[in-house]
């Protein structure tokens, strides 16, 4: 502890790696300033209470303390919301220096995102009018180009919602919404803290559970009737659909390809599965 | 003029803009050091002697002057490959302060790239074969991403090659080489300067021209019938199918689509398609 008092000079070249503080590294954590972010205890508290469709994550900086910080805590994990904690928190940017965000940043995303409930409930409805309605599952997309061009996609396809993993995705920010050139403010989007338990759930309202495989020798899609209340599930570029998530699949599925590499970028796969559904319902079933 | 000879105090906030001399504005390409370029009289010359089919484009400063440079611009010329020239030429970017670039760059491109002429061959000695190549054709992509996603979309589904036109299309660099993760190598991958006339080239060599138009009310790519040898022309996101390309295709189509947006991102429309004309050999035919 003696050593951790004794006064450090800071270096501009240091800053990167922080301030260090009686012998413990903080970590700080950088957010660029953009139209996405709300800062501030009382702007993000507002949000907050106002329906917390909208927001995607709730970024609390722990070096901060006060009743309004721990009500908008309380508010966030009432709401569902994504939580972070970081040691400090730093804007920056343009303009960042006259923003006070006081400990606390919200994300907010362009999609009205649905409650889980919400979603369950609407396919539940269609399958009980007859309807068969498709549902794309993106399990732990970190990319965000990828992720903003599969929702872009599935709106293009005709999909009735997109479910995303809540954790180990990428934010529902400006580069995603940069990417669905639109489409997010048009999808019901809804964000899934335990996406097996959530297509268990899926699955009692009807949904047949199909996962997209790179492996060559699962079932072709060509070969796949799609006619069916459906949630198609896309995994990650780097390691596909997660075991736990896997086992709950239905069946699962390929696209049958020629070249010598192995995988499709995930959104083009997930794209050409999607047409490949709506193809079986213009032409009235598989070929 | 007079005013222009006026000394101007150069600010270093003020450098981006590039210096002024003699009242003409000079303009600066700045080029970022990166793996696919290489740089300096020797380097370039050398690699242009031993075959440009791996260079993209040659850039050159009109500052610099000599025998050297002019045997480099002769020979790129020869060789087909795409000049740019800048006023001042200037590499940024770490270790980019040992980089003598004399005034000439070439940028490399992990794709070998074919002569026209080749792929020409290929096709007609395939459709002499009694086979149906398949040729994707990108007119004026100019999003590295999209470039690369294409490429790999192309390699997957098993197209014989990628025509790209030199002016207007984002470089085969470093970007468009990651988004095709590793397909540059596995395709045969040929730059064109007048589409319009490749294209009447391929014809006569026994190929159909069809353009994917966003249009909803062009043929359905479902209703169609891919099973001859073709050439499928994607066009840039915001524009589009050039007039003068699209009057040399044969037959217009597009993916019917049930959201309320315009358009796909290019690179995933070029993949729905080029999997629909594999899902038909396969299928043997249209459903």
């Amino acid at each position: 502890m003696a050593q951790g008092r004794k006064k450090k000079r800071v270096f501009p070249s240091d800053r990167k790696e922080g301030g260090r503080k009686g012998g413990r590294e903080k970590r700080e954590k950088r957010v660029r300033l953009s139209d996405d972010l709300l800062w501030g205890l009382h702007p993000v508290s507002e949000a907050l209470s106002q329906g917390a469709d909208r927001i995607s994550e709730v970024i609390v900086a722990r070096e901060h303390h006060g009743g309004k910080r721990e009500e908008i805590i309380q508010l966030a994990k009432e709401a569902g919301v994504k939580l972070s904690f970081v040691d400090s928190l730093r804007l920056t940017g343009p303009d960042s220096a006259t923003a006070r965000h006081q400990g606390v940043i919200a994300r907010m995303s362009s999609a009205r995102l649905l409650a889980f409930s919400e979603l369950v409930e609407k396919f539940s409805h269609l399958v009980q009018q007859g309807k068969k309605p498709r549902l794309l599952v993106l399990d732990s997309l970190q990319d965000p180009h990828n992720l903003g061009a599969a929702i872009r996609s599935a709106h293009g396809a005709g999909m009735d919602g997109v479910v995303i993993t809540r954790e180990r995705s990428a934010p529902l920010g400006g580069t995603a919404a940069k990417s669905a050139a639109g489409a997010l403010a048009h999808m019901d989007i809804c964000q899934v803290t335990n996406l097996a338990d959530s297509l268990e759930e899926l699955k009692k309202a009807g949904a047949w559970v199909f996962g997209a495989l790179k492996e060559r020798d699962s079932q072709s899609v060509y070969e796949t009737d799609f006619n069916l209340p459906l949630c198609l599930v896309i995994g990650s570029e780097g390691k596909g659909i997660r075991p736990l998530i896997r086992k709950k699949c239905d069946l699962l599925v390929s696209i049958p390809m020629i070249g010598e590499l192995d995988s499709l970028n995930s959104s083009v796969a997930a794209a050409v599965i999607m047409f490949e559904t709506l193809r079986q319902r213009f032409s009235g079933g598989v070929s």
